[in-house]
């Protein structure tokens, strides 16, 4: 599998302050932590990686819309731009390959505007509320569709 | 009419993907083929246009704020941002040129989420579910409004 | 394609007072200009047209059902009976012509109780706010879906 | 004023029922009870009426735009057609003379699809729950409206 | 039982079009194939039909009235107007004889605007989803109520 | 009808600024000649009157008690209290009474929190829109009940 | 048809009650006399029944189950479950027979909160208010397609 | 880890019937099967696992108190009970062990009932669309948290 | 009253963990605590009691429906299926003893979807938020009333 | 325990009319009898009352401030004042003395605009439906919570 | 601008605690200090103030209307009646002076029914969470506008 | 206080068109005239400020993220972001800063959806329709803030 393409880990806003915002929430992490952490167990399963992280939905929009092409698969936290853009919703309605939506937190304990996503319906999967193991847990299940089908 | 300022065509948030993404809702003419359509149609009723695409709320924001100067009228497919941004409908508030709101699909034909447009409000008028055609019937409404007032 | 049916063009509730009513939202133009006016357009176009006005409901749901054999495409302004007929709507729903909605003003800047239309999923495509050339846009779209396809 | 044009006082569906149906809620008073009641106050007062009743939602639009020329003051008891028609708002918002609705029943102690009415923001009033003596006080209101202005 | 006054059979808009009209949701009989069934059906057990069809809410509203006095039972699809007539829900409630409110689709596995009926409410009795067949245990449903009361 | 109980004229809240305060609403006549005006007019019926104002919600709850045993009918303007307040509702409820809710103004054509009343399902009837005429009218109205009950 | 597998009627919580609850609404009929309704019915047309009741929405979700193998249709009364249970709509989903749902009362002349059913999405047809004799017609429809289909 | 209590993993009403059940929503794997996996899965981890299946809320209920004393973790796929059972989460917010939230299907896909979740407020994560993958991750994800806290 | 037949005092689901799961909320009783503490203050009243707790629904319901026979009275805190459970509701319709509602807390200080009970309309009266003691109310007000009727 | 601060006991509007309004909800005891009741109740737990009633919510806000300093407890019928005032409950949100808020009548029985309490969320606890009977129980909880503490 | 009327400063309901009631929510300035304060800070404008209190909306309402002839401009705390009351939005409306609204607190930061204020669309501006100096910055902007326009 | 980092003071989109765009709402005075105004009140303070216009979401997180090392006070006028933006809501929560959301117009005149803020709930204080002083009010608001605490 040493030929795949990389499985893009993409990360949106605010989550550039992880480790310094709200640890009681968030844990002590910070993002580097989270792509040293991601990018070992890539390693292990075989897979590479591509972590990137912005406050512009229209980045992550045009990222994802690169991963089309460039990438083998995607793991997508959102953030604030979860619960309300279509634009992202839309770049990822037109992926073919396995996409895992992953929040930190348990979204669902939190406020009500946290409860719903525009993610979901066009991600395969979602793992929340299980800290970084989000992110390790999803490329384990992007590695087990990949090698699956 | 060869002195008018040009007509802006702005699109929205992965229109730039067209022919490739979801064809079965929005055909297989791509964002290119568009650009040339829209030149022609413009050509024959003796009018320029300059086309842009942008997945950015805040550059559609900018653009349209420009329009208030250099543009005589404005075609508008604000995609995703249609039915969440109140910026551009802020920027749309304060042109006095003919605004025409484009949807290439039937909006009302899709997602509930889909059928509430920001733009509506502070349009001159709304073409949608006409395919690539309606962004000629716009062409040709803002001529008839422009050579009629 | 002069031995193409007709199109029908139906006008709903108090469109026959058009001109005399609110001329502050529907402008000058009278039901008997629309007419000419279509029929000039449709003539261009090589199109027949078939033009009625009806402020009863069940009315207009005989003429579209009608249209299934006797018409190549309808244009529909149903009026106020556009945000709650759900008979028109499933008469809509039979018809495998092309339909236009078309509206003279622009209805999402009106009352809330006009921004829902039972019509549009049903339409091809729906015209609103661009007056009276509304309804020759939407023979020209008709008469390029019937030429393309 | 004997050279006034007429008030029309038009009813809707069921009211052709009235002192059959539901007496407990309607009285045992039929509707040419009310015909006659209503044509003799206005003989009091001076005033012509033209009394009608429909069941058809179109035929009351028709006969609404009909007073837009040859009537002087309408009173209105639209019934079911009361809660849903944006056809016979719409009508009514074309007049120029007074508008009564009534009511026999106090529509707001019954079901609760009852107390929305769309009539009642493009009358110049409304009274409701006081039987037929609504019909006579609304004679006495256009009366005092048409030799006050 | 051969003295009775017949049963009337309603149905309402674009149930003319049966068999023709969406014939996945409907299946192939049309409304003469309906009224032969219905007619047959009543003969086993003793009873007359009077089957009639409109697009028209009005002409529904008056037949239903014209039940009160010539009818021994109603049976009623009373289609898109199901959902939001009033009128033909006051109608209903100034009868005595039993109502059977009949669908041919099961509307609850429909679109959400076919949910709600203002029918039932006045109605003895709901048959929905068993197709034509709906008819004939109405008239089961009726014969019973007239003959054990 | 010399002996009977008066009726109590009950005005709520700012009705002491009526003439002074938003005149393209209300008009010029003020509080003092409304007293004077209903004062004439239940002359005319052979009835007295009791005219009063308060801005406390409580004093018009006590004055509407105070009816049960003092007064023999009531007319109530209850101003802003009418949207809001269930003590006034449930005064309303112990009186055997006849009971008209009076409004200068078409509630109905002002902000949605005007449009629902908590004095209307406890009141004999509502008069609304007819300007000081209402108060006439529902004097006119109890005298009639009065009499004729 | 002798040979088929029994028709499964399935009545949910509070049933057993039936005839001793609040007979204004459920009649006098009890669940005994019911079972040896239906029974006989069922030996009318050639058919078994397998009748049971039980509080436990559990349980039922179980017989539910198990008709996909040993019932050759289905009849189901959920009562209070109808309005809120998942578990059943889930085990009904899983089914290719035909199911019938039926409701002693109109349960859209009670209470709101018995107007929605989780059962009727996933049901062949409804059949409410007609009493007892509701099984009876269910029986009769089931037999119907299973012998037309 | 050995001496460790089990890890309980409980499955809610119809998963009884997985693989034989909608397998373009469920897959085609048995609940014997999970069983194995999840099994194999927590031999992997040092986990001892105790798998148990129920139609009945009461007794997930019961199972989900018993793991207060008995189990180091909980699995719960609560199905159909998800969404609306508050006694399940009653029991669940008594727990001190980690809880993890597993749908073998994306709910977010799906219809609108299932987007709600009861559990997820009162789990540590949850894990949803990725088959039967899901209950390995979860397993996974409470060894975590076994060995890191 | 020695001779009456037993108040039957039911509590719901997770109440067996009374006194061990969040004490913060509901106090360090434990259910024994409160049977004993029932037991001792019925003793005091010449009453005697039948104290029982499932965390099954139709349980629930068998032993209301049981006490329309058994009991003289009936205490219940269904705990979570206050909140959801029809079928509960439906059984206690159909009781002519006195019927106290009780919660140990205060709901309405605690999660909205604790505010609303399916019990209450069904209940002669409700206690909440006084902790263990509202047991020993609701034994005395059932006492007063049946001393009293 | 005799020189503790009285307990308050206050009624709200309409409350003064109790045994005269309405006795099919309320009873036939009148509030002079509740406070005789009150006394009495009190007297024999040694506890003094203070019993006030006004149709003014700012006079229930001043007694129940003053309860502050002068009272050990707080019994508050706010009546329809409960419905709808947040000065009330702010009023109470400053109070460190138990509050019980009793209803007469099960309000949960009655319109759905009485089942909405902004008292409950600041008051110790809530007893509804018991009649006067209410008002005992309370000051028996207030005791009991005096002592105990 | 000495001989300018003075400012009103009103505050409502329970704000005569304040210092004493939920200091971590209003501080603890009383309202005695705020008067002090806000009489110091008038003076440095070279303003008059007149600073009242009270728990009646009726009297808060009396209090705005003179405001209307005495004052040159209103500071108006309204505190629970902000949220509900329409006569206080009434008696504002027919103010021509500046109008600031002040609260001690964010109300944006509280309960969700602290998030409306009837008094906000009728005031000039809107000053929160900004504690006690809100009173003296709303000084200023008064101040400002006076000398401004 | 010379030695403090600066006042952010940030603006949203289409604040750069202020004095050109919709004056009756905004007024006349331009962003550099802000920018100048608040320099000069800065300046007498002794404060320091830093203004920035963006029409970009993803900048404005970005400069509020920089405020939380760079800067002693934020001043925020997200403008239509305001209404939307949960990406600036959660940019806000990560300050330990004071923060003031200002606008221009009072929001509360204008359209509902403008009258939800994002912004309020993680700001110290709100300012909204002063005008241009409101920006001047929000930074005596924060000196304060910062020389009191």
């Amino acid at each position: 599998m040493s030929s795949l393409k990389p499985i893009y880990v993409l990360n949106g806003p605010n989550l550039n302050l992880l480790g310094q915002r709200e640890p009681e929430i968030y844990g002590r992490t910070t993002l580097a932590d989270i792509d040293k952490l991601v990018s070992d167990k890539a390693g292990t399963l075989g897979l590479a990686v591509d972590c990137r992280q912005s406050n512009h939905e229209g980045e992550l929009v045009t990222w994802i819309q690169e991963a089309r092409e460039k990438a083998s698969g995607l793991v997508l936290n959102a953030a604030a731009y979860t619960h309300t853009s279509i634009a992202i919703h839309d770049a990822l309605a037109t992926l073919d390959i396995p996409v895992i939506e992953v929040h930190i937190s348990n979204i669902f304990k939190r406020e009500s505007f946290r409860h719903h996503s525009t993610v979901s319906p066009v991600a395969t999967g979602v793992i929340c509320g299980l800290g970084v193991t989000g992110y390790e847990l999803a490329l384990d299940a992007i590695h087990r569709i990949l090698t699956t089908n």
